[in-house]
């Protein structure tokens, strides 16, 4: 059938969608969501089918098409072009074998994850893969073919080296930026570690938001590649590469239903490691109370699993189980906690111990894990490195590889609101969720500034009116709304 | 939080649509499908809320809203109003419960149903459901109360009458107009009928598409009561009345996996019967090669659940398989059809008896189901109504009642191609599904008079060049496309 274009002028970044009015669908037994072929010359591209009921959206005789389409098929409004049905892709299939509750292949797997990120699936069809995942778990072979299809479908990182080193927090705990001082001491040891880090979803500051104060972290992979092999390590956001790309797109449909197909959280996390050739991964996983894990045989669960599939993909992982209960460093927001940082790597005396400490204990585990420092010793080296100024020095190379300057100052919001309290007490409690919720809407993580800084932790004593802490934002309004939150939520956050 | 509306000019028919931009979406915490309250003056309305990635579809500031919402909260682009976090649905937890595999309770059935009905429910969110229920069977319990749920929300026909007849038939087969038959012997034997039909969704013509040929079926439910409280019967268009309206939403998500989830197929039929206050009714399973069910043991284990089911709603139910391997009647095509049916009820001499013979046999079941005729004389008093000319006077009373006139000459396709073949031979095989395809690239049902006059049946022998068929449309593109389709079809269509 030849059909006129009706340019929609619409783009979807994603699935390319063509419609037909309701008239041409019937007479030709085409239904929303089927596939067909719209043809120009050579060129062909497939197209998810959507329809139109009105004659105003698009007229019989005319395909409205998505900007995406007429891109690939170099074609613009008024041209005619041939449609033809096409087939609906394998996955769908294979998905629905799933949905049965069958075991799937790994060729079914790999076509699954292809089609996923290709933009073949849309949101139903994607549902339907994540509600038949939910209901008939992936067993861990599955679930390795998973992260396999997943890691591989995409850009890679290959380097020759080895090992190479990467870890990863299942996160849930504010500040907690210990990626930025690990980073630097394990490649100031010599070791390789092409770091990855995410953007914050939910919280003030994710890695690649407070990495961003300093240096630029949008590389690509042939950037990134050159700043490994100079630096040893780099500090990249991972959402500006192409790597295990079905990953974000899964997530999505997810988060509707609150979604966390446990299968998927693995493969998600270990298909990012395995796409930039890590050998050696140290996961950590934090609970307490206002955490993301705040049952411990849950976390133990999870650490199991975690090692299986590493080991099914020859990958060495030690999972560490680390207290989440409070927040790690005095920082939350993204300038907070670079500046906090800054102060360890430059063994400044507003430097908060607790994020030092727990960052040599990470960074002194890889070390070991890495086979160049003999166990026991791995805290002493990392400890070393940091005391020495050699992780204060890489983290500079680094920074600057990237495109950025050495640190002057760290600029932090102009407007702030001091909080105490009326009484003399004892901390026994500060929410991480609550005190992320609050330099939210203060303006983190899109104003850098914007956050809190704590002055006190969980068993320090407070005198009447002393600060406990104080509340950034870029203007007077943010920081109105951050006062209202925190007036409301107080007896929540601090106890 | 206040915002500015920007007026989207687009409206879905369905869900509510807030779009935020996506820098205030993260400073306020909201996610794609978070709900939202919009609030002007003393009018809100819940909104399932959007992202847009760039300023030019909604800046900072503005929260853009579909036509739906601006009607509903009367607002114009320009005003301002706030915004409020809002719940999600309850229905969802409800939906995650199931996708668990846990039973769902009569409540939890109700409220998933209600948000269905009123649009709450996203497209994944829906999809989940259906998931869900496919996954982790809705046991027959579970599906009474999905049927009573479907039944009630929405209108309901009520009538004080004793019995009130019903028939189904689960489709498939071509021509088979059955309905427009027994209806007036029903009707005439004093027995009420509101019966309602669905248009074509994928053949060339549905019962309503039909008798459109002869009257009008768009009626409200005021006007489908008045017509049967004045004739016993009606033939209405179910469409155009609100009767169990969850049901298309559901169908909708179902379709692009195939999925035919059977707790919803039994409820969806029985949804519809309930909604009338249907006592008694048939239910016909054509079984047979190319028709929708090729298998009689699954014809048996449907039967069989559709008795379980009826008799917990108190619902008196006869389910008969029948024969589906062939078209029955000689018309396919709204107008072709309604033919053949004023030729049966005018005791006209090319009236197709096949269709006449069925229609008697139905009308026959149901006289006896009804406790009026006594057993075994069904189909004897069928008859002698048709034959006494009483049914087609009822069927013109109901015509009349709904608008329209005594049929005279009715208009069939100008444009037609006659098939024979260049053998003598006997017809073994027609193929339903076949045949539906080249009718409908006729232009069947949207074109009332195109479609397919079979002039033999399986058993019958064709001489050389003898018409088998003749394709009727309304124009002579549509009749060249049915050409080529019958072509390359030819094979499987008839041998």
């Amino acid at each position: 059938m030849k059909l006129k274009i009706k340019d929609m002028d619409i783009a979807t970044g994603g699935i390319l969608v063509g419609i037909l009015n309701k008239k041409d669908a019937r007479k030709f037994d085409f239904h929303p969501i089927d596939r067909i072929k719209v043809k120009k010359g050579k060129k062909t591209e497939t197209v998810i089918l959507d329809i139109a009921e009105s004659r105003k959206a698009v007229p019989p005789g005319r395909i409205g098409l998505f900007e995406e389409v007429l891109d690939s098929i170099n074609a613009k409004d008024g041209d005619n072009i041939e449609i033809i049905p096409a087939r609906r892709p394998i996955s769908i299939d294979c998905i629905k074998k799933k949905l049965d509750g069958k075991k799937l292949t790994k060729e079914e797997i790999e076509q699954i994850v292809w089609d996923i990120v290709h933009n073949k699936l849309n949101d139903i069809e994607l549902t339907y893969f994540v509600a038949a995942c939910h209901s008939h778990k992936m067993d861990m072979q599955e679930t390795t073919w998973l992260t396999k299809a997943m890691a591989f479908q995409g850009d890679n990182l290959k380097l020759k080296k080895y090992p190479i080193m990467d870890k990863h927090c299942v996160g849930g705990v504010a500040g907690n930026r210990t990626t930025m001082i690990v980073v630097p001491i394990i490649a100031a040891a010599g070791l390789t570690i092409p770091k990855t880090s995410s953007r914050s979803i939910t919280s003030p500051a994710g890695t690649a938001d407070t990495v961003e104060v300093l240096t630029n972290v949008c590389l690509d992979i042939k950037k990134m590649k050159k700043t490994v092999e100079k630096t040893n390590g780099c500090l990249v956001w991972g959402g500006s590469l192409n790597l295990a790309p079905a990953d974000d797109k899964i997530i999505r449909v997810e988060r509707p239903m609150n979604i966390d197909a446990k299968s998927q959280l693995l493969a998600s996390v270990l298909a990012k490691k395995a796409s930039v050739s890590a050998t050696h991964v140290l996961v950590d996983i934090p609970i307490g109370k206002g955490s993301k894990m705040t049952n411990k045989n849950h976390a133990l669960h999870l650490k199991k699993e975690f090692e299986e599939i590493s080991h099914k993909l020859g990958m060495k992982i030690k999972v560490v189980i680390t207290d989440g209960s409070q927040p790690i460093g005095n920082g939350i927001g993204p300038a907070l906690e670079a500046r906090d940082v800054i102060y360890i790597l430059k063994r400044d005396n507003k430097r908060p111990l607790d994020l030092e400490k727990k960052s040599l204990m990470l960074a002194g585990i890889m070390l070991e894990m890495s086979g160049k420092i003999k166990k026991g010793n791995g805290f002493k080296k990392a400890k070393d490195i940091l005391e020495s100024g050699m992780a204060y020095k890489k983290f500079i190379e680094i920074i600057k590889a990237q495109g950025g300057k050495e640190p002057k100052k760290i600029k932090i919001g102009k407007f702030r609101h001091d909080f105490s309290v009326k009484r003399n007490f004892r901390i026994k409690h500060i929410n991480n969720r609550t005190i992320s919720r609050i330099a939210r809407v203060a303006g983190a993580p899109d104003d850098k500034g914007a956050g809190i800084y704590l002055y006190k932790h969980v068993g320090d004593g407070v005198k009447k009116g002393e600060k406990i802490f104080t509340i950034y934002a870029h203007n007077k309004i943010e920081l109105e709304f951050a006062k209202q939150a925190l007036e409301k939520l107080e007896k929540i956050l601090i106890y």
